[in-house]
């Protein structure tokens, strides 16, 4: 009898084409979309969506899913598959095809209210089309169903297992440690890292970046880079993976960090594994697990003493006028400033955790219905000044500043954080593996930590969930005292507390 | 009892959506796509052709068509549209979805082997891959049926009753007349367009075909300019048209004249009628009837001397080194400059007719059979030797210079020389229309003839066709005497003869 398994396989990888298809069409509005393109884009991107659904949802699949499971000569990564899309169809299946075009259709107006709320610097601009899409995202939670709390169904489509009752408890610890770790640095003098803040042409750096990108081996051949409002990555295919950046020409971190962020996620798309394009094994592990690769490139190594012993040189060539007469030690020092900020994407190491925090609470009490979109800036102005003792002068640096909201991504936030803990225990891993990987990055070479992480992490897709990825991979379940461990010792040396 | 045009609107609309997605991943393709991506990206467009091709020809969509052809109350163009669909569907339906997919990637697999050999500078590289093209479209032809030859079927797809018979007796009465012309030329001196061949940078040829094209009142809001292998136009509506450009700086000629020729086509894209997206009536009426358009901007203005004598002071001031010393006059000449060459896209506005001829005549014989793609060099080069009297030196400025068969594009050739004969009557009959046409453009105002082509071309959308919208707009049938007048009178002025 012939296996049902290419016929599922074909099925599945049309709905990919699909799917990528939207995502074109969706980098494509990010970056090069004229200004009147916008409303019929966001009718294709919804009928995309919407059929890319009906499929999924699809009798047939369902029943091809059944006989699949009745098979005995499957392979394991085959079975594996199989027991994916059947955890997603599952999933799909609650969520009708008519909301899945509403809730696209009200995004799509939501995020062209962001923009325009950005240029008008009044959160008033967004509101209502932010209430439209809270508003349905809570119906979404209810599609979906949860056992304890709304928000646990909204989380869980970013990690699956994810609950309000696990973020908040590691949040409890994660806190008060960094609270404590950031009073001791406020005690001592502050680090002056204006040499960050002098002028730096866009096309130097926009070449830093490329070539910054090549040294992490990203590959050009199956990738690019381009410009967009907010820094992100997707991808078509592990052969056509895109990453966007912006430039400040008056603030060098803006743009190097975020190239090496995005640099990261991309390089983890592009070692996933070619031949299940389509299926779920092709696929990312869980969005915690991106932001583990995203964050294990942009700190522990692009912010690392090894890193720039390196590269430094680079850096200087392309700016000599800003940096000739900087030490290493001063430009490392600088670059690793910690102090309470308004714009969580150039916040340090440290601090960026609070802007987390205070994101998730506030989504937490969206879904629940504690608060409404009115209620934002007040709630967001309040916790900066409480956590982070900052004062939030606008909008545009305050509750505008993250393209999220504006996306319908409720419930990805918390992923940050725990892709922070995450990247600390792999990098340990990594080190406690290979001795000399911090000569390695000295000189230059990355490949044995690129290796680890294509043998560990990217070549497994979505075989493992989070959690038994970061068991294989590191001997032990996810644990903040690696991160702990990291942010003291760094800033212990930095800071000599 | 309620009607079911707004059904059919939206079931139409929904269908647009898909093939706009698929137009949007084919200019990626050709503007920014990585090189791995090619793969992917070819199922992926082939897989959204496959979904728009089986909407369009659900027995869904024809029971709703013989629904609406018994409603009473719809107006003319709500009936018009219904007729057209049903055109289209009763076309569609010949063709069976797998047929359309599997023509896709065959399609897919020939542009790039055509890239390929262009790179190699050798037709052997693209001879399979192209013969598989040709043998799928023969195919079509056989599926789509045609009443007396094969070819027909093809351009048919392109000019709905445009025949073999047709173009060949055209093409009988157009030869030897411009044969004649050209003749009387290579009496004359040679003129000296050395000053079209001088260094002209990048960026300021950008600028200035950006500049012109505002000029031309392209819409930047609605659309945008990329560079790509070789310059088309593209839209996925008409707030989004999109046009490509190639820029060689050591000939000036190449880029303005692309850009002007497909700002024509775009003028026309962004004027159709916006309330129709997705309707037949929102879409263009020919290709040749779009080739009228850019042909007209391209060169009864953008080679004419009225035009010139606005623009002449822009070029002086992007190019003062070049151009300080250089008559208009002597500038007039140079870019009309008649002399037999090899390629097509750069040829003059008389010889390029003969670069058709040969392209038609060989796709004739390939649908028909009597030749095969290996034959495809050694006829060309003969061809122009016979024609032209010019000697191919390879296939990259022979039989490779056209993107049109690595696209799949058989059939399309005849309407750029039928696309002139329009663009000639046309002219004649704004001229007619408004005497001093010739004046406002030597000072820049170009609206009057921007408004003449609005209203007596793009508002109408597919309502008429070709030869119903010609009688229309001009009051006449098509008539080969406008566009040999037009050369005529040119030529006799700059060559004295």
């Amino acid at each position: 009898m012939h296996s049902l398994y290419p016929l599922y396989k074909t099925y599945l990888q049309q709905i990919a084409d699909i799917k990528y298809a939207s995502a074109v069409l969706q980098w494509d509005q990010e970056t090069y979309l004229p200004k009147n393109g916008n409303y019929t884009r966001g009718r294709q991107i919804a009928t995309l969506n919407e059929i890319a659904h009906e499929k999924f949802t699809d009798a047939k699949l369902g029943n091809l899913l059944k006989e699949l499971f009745l098979e005995e000569n499957l392979t394991a990564t085959e079975k594996r598959n199989v027991q994916l899309t059947q955890d997603d169809f599952d999933r799909n299946k609650k969520i009708p095809a008519a909301f899945v075009y509403k809730m696209s259709s009200v995004i799509n107006v939501g995020y062209h209210a962001w923009v325009d709320a950005r240029k008008q610097n009044s959160f008033v601009v967004f509101e209502k089309p932010l209430q439209d899409i809270i508003t349905i995202k809570k119906e979404e939670a209810e599609l979906l169903g949860y056992q304890k709390h709304p928000y646990d169904a909204l989380m869980n489509d970013y990690d699956k297992g994810l609950t309000v009752d696990i973020v908040d408890k590691l949040f409890a610890v994660l806190q008060p440690q960094l609270s404590l770790l950031l009073n001791a640095i406020a005690a001592k003098p502050i680090i002056d890292d204006s040499i960050l803040r002098q002028y730096f042409d866009k096309s130097t750096q926009w070449e830093l970046g490329v070539e910054t990108l090549k040294r992490m081996h990203f590959n050009f051949d199956a990738g690019r880079q381009d410009i967009s409002e907010h820094p992100f990555t997707t991808n078509f295919s592990n052969s056509d993976v895109r990453i966007t950046t912006r430039i400040d020409e008056n603030d060098f971190a803006n743009m190097l960090w975020s190239c090496i962020h995005e640099g990261g996620h991309a390089l983890y798309e592009q070692g996933l594994p070619e031949h299940e394009y389509g299926m779920p094994l092709g696929e990312h592990c869980s969005l915690s697990i991106h932001e583990s690769q995203s964050r294990l490139w942009e700190n522990c190594i692009g912010r690392g003493e090894s890193f720039w012993k390196f590269n430094y040189e680079m850096l200087k060539q392309k700016f000599p006028q800003q940096f000739n007469n900087v030490t290493i030690q001063q430009f490392y020092t600088a670059i690793n400033k910690v102090q309470p900020s308004l714009i969580r994407t150039e916040a340090d190491e440290l601090t960026y955790h609070f802007h987390v925090m205070i994101r998730y609470e506030i989504e937490k009490l969206l879904i629940e219905g504690t608060i409404v979109a009115k209620d934002i800036p007040t709630y967001w102005n309040e916790k900066y000044q409480k956590y982070l003792g900052v004062n939030v002068p606008n909008d545009v640096q305050g509750c505008l500043q993250d393209v999220h909201w504006g996306h319908g991504s409720f419930g990805y936030f918390a992923t940050y954080s725990i892709g922070s803990l995450y990247a600390a225990q792999f990098y340990a891993a990594i080190k406690k593996e290979n001795a000399i990987v911090e000569n390695q990055l000295s000189v230059g070479n990355n490949l044995d930590v690129l290796h680890w992480l294509q043998k560990n992490i990217y070549a497994h897709g979505r075989f493992y969930n989070s959690e038994e990825l970061c068991k294989k991979a590191t001997g032990e379940n996810l644990n903040s005292k690696y991160f702990i461990d990291y942010v003291t010792c760094k800033y212990k040396s930095i800071y000599n507390l």
